[in-house]
């Protein structure tokens, strides 16, 4: 069961609003790599854990903190949004400063639709989609899963963080950045507690070795025509 | 800021676990009438809200009730998930249990890609769509989205009332079609605040009555060509 | 059946077209508040509906007339893209008025894609999506559906209209506004009817009281934790 | 604009209510080879062409025609889920005819979300997505995908048509893939008009052959590796 | 089974990179007229293939050539988003070309989520939709459908072709447009050996003549209400 | 550039068609761990890649391989819908054997849609969806993403090995699920090569240490409120 108070996980200030950033700002809350997609995936991955309570609670612990991101996240938008600076109208020479701001790169649809506030969407106004919400019944493959959101997640935080000069908003992804780094940890430390990559290997590791086509489960294939060098590497 | 503890809102209790009403409970989770849609919702509308702040401060805590309610909903679609029941078994005339229950009519990627628990998606499997979530930076508009968003919530709860004779499911659904009951009132409690439905038309009512073309604003056009009689009612 | 003539519901006049408007337009007709989906709504809840012939009827009616509200909007972005306005151009610092047009926030695949023409997608491009089709079985729970979607709707159709400066556009957007004033108030009408709000709730109100827990039922429940106290008014 | 009457295109009867082939009607219904894409289809290149009026006018026509298919379809699937045939209860071995029908094979939806009608989705229950709604702006390109719409369109209701023994569905199939004929016959007629297939080939005619790459514009390109014979034909 | 080696089939050269084209090519990469659909659409069509196995053969020589196309555009992303020209920039007012190409009209996901890369999305940021691959195992469909596919295709180039100066990009837009026209004439040169289009009508032909309603196989049917002329032509 | 031949990577047989075995392939086609979505991912990152030749070279040589595991799918696919076996007919009370079928727990699209053969769709027909092509242009963050592909992956390969007892299909499956082993090694010997798991995080290891808020970003935050324990363990 879930509550809440009435602060933020950690301050959101904007020191200069940006409607072009409000929409930057949207693939952290409803793009593949965002907010939502982890809270929705790691209590999904709780809900359904089978396996040892403690990594059902610390599923439960980390997916509720993400809806805490999504909070700081959808803050920052509405206060984006205040109001449509002056750069951005006199450079679209017009006296509108929505439809400056439209132009010079908002997203219309926080205004057309939300009246200047975050959509459940990503950076190009497409909905957040379920299907992103991995949560496969399989321990290993749930943190390989979770690693990945976490690593997709922070190097779209740190280009956010390229894209702003607002210290409010450079604060904010400062923090934000900071947790991803712990996640990563946090996922990779479970692998290590379930014997490590090569313990967890392959995945899932119930299905007897003896049933595959053994002879090509560690073989690189090669696919190309002559002339065409396979790479080498440790990966061959 | 959220918090969560080890507790569900209320009961879940599966007395004879079965497949298919897993399939039928993810409407109520994904779905477009779902309880992902709901908590989205009022948390969108509460983290954008300009207005006063206790229709926000009110949102925060109906957004935050119903994340409890998708995990009510997915530990039950877990809980009909283990085993499949003898009687699908037989029906399908298959040895395999889980082929037994896809074939009865078990959402087959419970188990392909969740190892047997809940998805973000509908009963036909198509993925939660964050187009749902309706905040549209009007509070009344919003007050009559949430109403209509509980309205077809217990409606579809109602019908799977229907569909179940499991006692713990029938008990679980009794709770939930009750929150529904208040949700529905709480919205429209709002709107009369706000004035009540005549007061507050029509949405938005910041445009100047005098913009409009007054004269078709209170018309009721009829489309039928000759030998089609409008229908009469206070409508038209 | 269906059948048609040759004119608008009522004039559409671009005095200077705007292809930047063009796309701001989109979302009235494709978006989820948008003319297909109340065209297709109250189509299908009039083709779905076995309570009295004058809903099916009064449905039917306003199903047929919204198919007009999209051709009028569609006319409208076919002749916001006559040309690229010299404006814009010049702004592009380019030679080629589509690029120019593009750089300055027109739909590319109002060009790629249809040749200068409407899509039926929203003002992000998201094509319009049938989910957003609601026709629950419950005539109490579409007419407040209804209500959300005119309201919505009536919302957009304000906003786009703060956003132009045509006189044309303008013009038109005055007759659709005004149409969602009537179409507000003729959707409350049937509730009336129906028993008035008090007489329609709980919807479904064929569910009996005495199934659901009844303690829960008109509570509200405070989710927040120590040191936040719940909002007080009518709804709680 | 529109007008309609209280009348279907032609009978819709169904003897034998099969919820089962109220699912399969989906398809006609929002899928891609459906009447919901070939009614917005024709009437999105009526409103965005800028050639002959009689084309325009052509469009128009059968896009109106294409509403009251979707119509009798909608109708088509009320009546099919009329009530659930003892037959489909037996064979689920439930006493609940809906349980009973859902098992057999219905939409859940159908039931959950619409209260036994039709939805705007395809026969898996994907919403119809109007992506599909191709209006390239180009006529001898659209021509062809008219007929493709028609093709597919009318294999599908020839698959429908062998789906049921019902005779009144069976009926309504035969004056549907009537329709689907005549629509074949129609766009291709406007082909010959504008020249025959030699004549608008390469669509779109009006790019210079100069600027092509000449010497692969009427080349087969085999991409075959050695020992693979390139197939002959008038194709290559 | 597929080989690559590590040539483009035409070569892709840039030579002023330019981040609003790069937005622009997706739609030839992940839109509905683009190239991963005819890839898929073909290699489908022939996986599926039951007839003679020339056709099968064909399609597979032509998909795998998409896989090509796709290839190339690909890479001509990746080029045009090499830095971001000193145009955008100044016109930006900025000093971060990243920004400045982004309010220039950049895809802020080939950024965000991308790192400077093309994804599966079309112009708008909407991922690619496997619905589209159309494979309806009826030849003379499929060939219909691969026609609009290549002519809706061809439009597309002709019209990225008008948006660029770049003499790299116009070479290589040559170069696919020919390719275009070449597979128009391959899917129709089928049909003619099937029969032509008089042979293959109507589709599918296998379903009897007698079955269909024969009375309005023939006829158009005209949907205006009185004043409305019916237009003429061949298709009438 | 892009070959193929007339073989397939490793025999497809089917012992005993059974359609309903053809949906459950469709997850390992078209659904979010299938081999589109793993041939096109490889691809994306290949042609987006900045780095080191090898790693581009080894991408393009396994997205390659994965084009034929789609065509090794789809053939089975198409081989499990001929006929409908015997004992679906019977136990669905039908002397329709597609009417069987579908009653059975097939695709209906597989034959209305397809006429027999395989969509580019998942288990439950919701469509491919292009984003789920993770290309994010960091090398480190796109192995994690290649591993979790192939071991959610493999996890749906073993699942499906479990619901056939046919030995065709299970060889198949025998050398695909062998495949995704050496996958699961080969993307993570990229990770070893590039320092280890240590040596790349956090992803992205660019952004440098100082900017990130330090205090914790190594700190488990706990979300329980009182009487709530956090879990102890590694990742805490
Ligand atoms: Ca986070
Ligand atoms: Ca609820
Ligand atoms: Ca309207
Ligand atoms: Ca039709
Ligand atoms: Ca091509
Ligand atoms: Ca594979």
């Amino acid at each position: 069961m879930f509550y809440h108070d009435n602060k933020l996980q950690y301050t959101v200030r904007v020191d200069t609003p940006d409607p072009r950033f409000a929409r930057l700002l949207q693939q952290a809350i409803g793009g593949v790599e965002g907010e939502i997609r982890v809270m929705l995936q790691y209590l999904f991955q709780a809900w359904g854990n089978r396996g040892p309570t403690k990594y059902r609670d610390m599923l439960l612990e980390t997916g509720t903190e993400e809806i805490g991101h999504v909070e700081m996240l959808a803050t920052a938008v509405a206060l984006n949004l205040e109001g449509a600076p002056a750069s951005l109208q006199e450079q679209a020479a017009t006296t509108n400063p929505i439809v400056g701001a439209i132009m010079g790169g908002m997203d219309p649809r926080q205004y057309l639709s939300a009246g200047m506030a975050a959509l459940a969407s990503d950076a190009n106004g497409v909905p957040f989609d379920g299907s992103h919400v991995y949560a496969s019944g399989n321990i290993a493959a749930d943190m390989y899963s979770n690693v990945t959101a976490e690593a997709t997640g922070r190097a779209l935080a740190c280009r956010l963080f390229e894209l702003t000069d607002d210290p409010g908003m450079k604060d904010m992804l400062r923090f934000l950045i900071a947790r991803d780094t712990m996640h990563q940890q946090q996922w990779l430390a479970v692998i290590e507690e379930l014997g490590g990559h090569k313990g967890v290997l392959p995945i899932p590791n119930s299905f007897p070795d003896s049933e595959q086509v053994q002879d090509v489960a560690y073989d690189f294939f090669a696919t190309g025509i002559e002339g065409v060098e396979p790479p080498a590497g440790r990966f061959t």
